[in-house]
């Protein structure tokens, strides 16, 4: 079964970095949604509900992993 | 080629929860190696070392991602 993921960042370089470091380890078979929420303000909420605080984050199965800390999620509004 | 990553953790449940959660999602060619640094604080050095700062962590490559919080390093010693 292919699983979804999304990786909220935005764009800073511990976002950046996370992002190339996880995404390489990830089991292939993870189809992941890559969203710069600097660009997407308007997908700040749908991460809220999704229990994200900080970018970046990877949401996987309605689970939020918080991967260091980039941004709080209040500085991006 | 095999890659090696260390998965710190405490015990805790927000360690067990991104434990399970993340080692699922890894590709299937890199050995995970668990170290449950309540059990083994001889390995707390390595670990800060590494730039561990709190677990529930990640090493790869040598470098450190921190995933969620569970506890600072100093309060494990």
């Amino acid at each position: 079964m292919t699983k979804v993921a999304t990786f909220y960042h935005a764009g800073c370089p511990v976002c950046i970095s996370a992002e190339h470091t996880l995404v390489d380890l990830l089991d292939k078979s993870i189809k992941v949604d890559i969203v710069h929420l600097g660009e997407h303000p308007d997908r700040i909420a749908v991460a809220e509900v999704a229990g994200v605080k900080s970018v970046p984050a990877l949401v996987i199965n309605g689970l939020p992993l918080h991967i260091n800390f980039g941004a709080s999620l209040n500085d991006l509004k």
